[in-house]
């Protein structure tokens, strides 16, 4: 059974499959991501992300239904750093399901963190190129918005939609307000909430005062009026996501990204596979030395690099 | 001449001519930062961020005047990534050392960026260590409260005191929320400005915020006040210091927090070069590999660890 080739021809148990050995770092993952690379860099892939309570899965359910009816077939990755445990997350994606089961151009799938830093990031990059391969038009990622970690996931997508509601608190929503930087479009959900009209008038300032600190700036942030929980907003949000991802090819800007994401993901295996191979040889003796201020770091340094400087070059 | 033993006796020509050798990457540098090492790990260094416009040069000036009354020697490290050149930082310097320029207990240096990312964290913790090891109590690490570079740098500290004002607008303020968790102190400058009062009430509430979303709650951010130009306000920074200081060290956090600096600065030195060396065996080839999709991420990085893998252990 070659689980490259299922997936590729769209197989979702194949799919599903090698997400859950990238996840798990089995090497088998590797191999499969080896033979679908050359058939990913198609995908639409867009970053979903709030304050919690802003009605995020409502909405992206809302999204899918829309896009669907656009003739687009959508993936969803659900990434939730706070979850310790994956079988939650694998539960919640039956129960999100439920709408889409009988839909085969709908695939939800969560990921949750294991704990190590910078491991969920990579979890996503691997699981976008799966689902790139398997021919969705469109990969939504869903992440609670907060925290670094997240606003890297955020930085893989080439559109960034950014869910806020009315009534949360504008002092809570400005915490998260770094997010808004890194918004292309500006959902308001819960729109037939109390204090609409403010948070608006709030978030219209907030863009304002981004666009001023901008020179040149090609693309407006929009901003959108959605009750998801009643459907109402999905198709302005489908005609916002379609515009986006034609600004970006008009500038050459969506390859690039892609072009990017690749190498930046490549820079970060190398890092980390770097660190942890110097790690291991370093020993806990090199570290306690530097730390107990014994040995500087640039010394300790040169005694890491020094073996491999001596390794005779190819 | 020893300019290593020179710097430890308290010369601040050698003390300004070992951190431009450690900024240029002289290996003169290296060696100073060898021998001086170990005389490191006394010095409180404080990290000075907040928006432009704050008064942060102000109420650093101020703050120098109030720890010189209280019988400590003064360093400051003034950080700013936005300036492409030394010369202006250091003309800046001689400007605002005007007041203090008689006093051989204060010590002004300013470090501009060269462009390379995580170069001036370096450069700041090589600094750092040079003024730690002339003897200075106080290490005043200023920089523009903007972006990730700068987090690292206040990260290098032991304390972080933000510095806020009224008037500039809440929603500006806000957009720098990041920044607020990572202060120790906050001081609302420029206090006598219109708009003090609500700006004040604004900041207790992202405090009380921040802090409701901490289990264990050792230390609670004070807000003090101040009018820097009218030198009000030093007498309590002063003594927000100290408390913060004696807290880290009753908990161990102190000399916790300054091994812990050390290991990462060798990690990142480490990390750094060793991936230098082995992307330049790689070749630029690699890279556009990656770029076009004809090799994936996993690959190579495998390609590039390869001679790390291969070099005998030390």
């Amino acid at each position: 059974m070659d689980v490259a080739a299922e997936l590729k021809a769209g197989s979702v148990a194949a799919g599903a499959r090698a997400i859950r050995w990238l996840d798990d770092e089995d090497p088998r993952g590797r191999e499969v991501l080896r033979e679908i690379f050359s058939a990913t860099g198609r995908a639409h892939v867009v970053g979903v992300t709030g304050p919690p309570g802003a009605g995020k899965s409502t909405l992206v359910d809302m999204l899918i239904a829309a896009e669907r009816c656009a003739g687009r077939r959508v993936a969803v990755l659900a990434v939730d750093p706070s979850s310790p445990f994956t079988g939650g997350a694998v539960l919640g994606d039956r129960v999100r399901m439920g709408r889409h089961a009988l839909d085969a151009g709908v695939f939800i799938r969560s990921l949750a963190t294991r704990g190590e830093r910078g491991g969920l990031s990579r979890s996503s990059y691997d699981a976008t190129l799966v689902l790139d391969a398997m021919g969705y038009d469109l990969i939504l990622v869903e992440t609670v918005g907060v925290g670094q970690e997240e606003m890297d996931i955020v930085r893989l997508a080439h559109s960034t939609l950014i869910v806020a509601v009315p009534g949360l608190g504008d002092e809570v929503q400005a915490l998260k307000a770094g997010l808004l930087e890194a918004g292309d479009i500006l959902v308001l959900n819960k729109a037939d909430r109390e204090g609409y009209e403010a948070t608006a008038r709030h978030l219209e300032l907030l863009l304002h005062l981004r666009e001023g600190g901008r020179a040149e700036l090609s693309w407006r942030t929009p901003l959108l009026r959605a009750v998801a929980a009643r459907g109402e907003g999905g198709e302005a949000i489908v005609a916002a996501l379609d515009a986006h991802r034609a600004h970006l090819e008009a500038s050459g800007e969506f390859a690039r990204q892609s072009a990017r994401r690749c190498e930046q993901q490549f820079l970060m295996l190398a890092r980390t596979a770097v660190l942890a191979e110097l790690l291991a040889r370093a020993g806990p003796g090199l570290l306690e030395e530097v730390r107990a201020r014994r040995l500087d770091p640039y010394s300790a340094a040169e005694r890491v690099l020094a073996p491999l400087r001596a390794a005779a070059s190819p």
